[in-house]
């Protein structure tokens, strides 16, 4: 199997846990389930093939990637009882979804022979666009849009990093570091508060 | 008319009652029905088009969609006020645009040689999205997650009745078997509260 | 420049002003206001290209807009905090990326010799499907469903006027009627309330 593969497989695994476990927060049935955690897996990959005009969609062709995100659903619907939090386990493992997915739209949009911006794009674009989905039907506050956070920043840095590295060094090697950057931000953010300046209205003057 | 120009229309007739009704409730003019009842009418259909990469899409070559759509959205601006509760109304239109929307989008995927798991998704994608897409846009809990009933399950189970049937038997009965499915569990839901087991958090150990 | 060209960097930079005073209302970070602004700003427009099958997208072959729309959130990024209300600028802004958005879209279908309905729609598409986007994604009530304010209603009219007077007269002078139709029925509606009756529901009768 490719690296490519291996992250887009990876990428839909973790993304259909965290959708599982948002589906189990709002108590739905296993098909339930089945449908928030196809959402999230595939959405973002999804947008990412539309706007390269990709075809068939990456999911379209292989039926893996739905079995494997039916799979998630089915493992969170009969074992999240079993954790102690499962908003931390969502926060953590929407981490690694999110890292794993980066270099995949990073990795897709280079073979496409895409240029810098537009890769980068397609690495926050399949990075952030499934939870973001997820987060909206659902009708929570996204992850995304997290105050004081490192969400689309983490995302933007690793796709950075890895198309500037993608010319200097091998892809594999390059895409490996896209995904260590961008989990390394975001985990620093949710250990350590690591974040950027918001944005801070100045108090009204009288 | 073939059977499957009749399920498009039919679930853009219906879906567009839907959304204007919901319209209806967020005190819209009649511009603002027409925008909902086009969206939900058309939204799923469009989905599914855009993932099948079936050009051009299934409203574009025709302009009969959007005139029934905005039909629709006329009738319930100056006949809403007549019913008793138009939440029930909603409810069991919405329930007839799932029952005929699934099938549209069993048949269109068929009638493209898809594999049996694409054709049952593109069943749900039809079916549900259209909905779903009326309820974000208004910001009200989407119809798709009421806990407690059956409604991505209905659309699951009409597709697969579908795809199955439609190898067995020909493609025009499979279809309205499809369509039966799908209504009966939904309106068993709605009567009797059929239902599947939803997930429930194990209480906290102390 | 064409005056299509002008038009759709028009609404590029000024979506990406409002989509960065939403996230200033939200306390993003840097990169969350570019993340809000891009998606405002080319959201519209990449559905009616996605949705016409243009390809590729009008911001994937051109640099320039995506940076236009970073520039715009940097600007607010740094500048927000002057003004008195920025609710109010949002509101305005949003009206001339309104009035630009939808001739954009006119201009675009009408290049692609799309038929008059589909040229109507597609400027509704371009005007109020990127600041649809926008409000979902964040939460807010979405500005297209104010009750009682002009604004799907402004932009179906602006888009009819371009469509008619482009077969009367030259496609520039008729998409800046568009414009300005649009415009006009927006801000009066801002300024002087005008406004379509609204549904009301009947009151019980007993």
């Amino acid at each position: 199997m490719s690296l490519l593969s291996f992250l887009d497989y990876a990428s839909v695994a973790i993304f259909a846990l965290t959708g599982a476990l948002v589906a189990s927060r709002a108590q739905l049935d296993i098909v339930g389930f089945a449908f928030i955690a196809c959402l999230t897996a595939v959405g973002g990959g999804t947008l990412r093939d539309v706007m390269l005009d990709r075809n068939p969609l990456f999911w379209m062709g292989n039926p893996n990637y739905i079995l494997i995100a039916c799979a998630a659903a089915l493992l969170i619907f009969f074992t999240a009882h079993l954790v102690e939090s499962r908003y931390r386990w969502l926060l953590w493992l929407d981490s690694f979804a999110l890292a794993v997915a980066v270099p995949a739209g990073v990795g897709a949009a280079i073979q496409m022979h895409q240029p810098a911006l537009i890769v980068v794009l397609m690495g926050v674009v399949t990075g952030c666009m499934g939870g973001l989905m997820r987060d909206v039907v659902v009708g929570e506050v996204p992850l995304v849009l997290r105050q004081g956070e490192l969400y689309v920043s983490a995302a933007f840095a690793g796709a950075l990093a890895g198309v500037i590295l993608s010319t200097l060094i091998a892809p594999g090697p390059a895409l490996l570091a896209c995904a260590g950057v961008t989990w390394a931000m975001r985990a620093g953010s949710l250990l350590f508060g690591w974040r950027l300046p918001v944005y801070k209205a100045r108090p009204p003057k009288n």
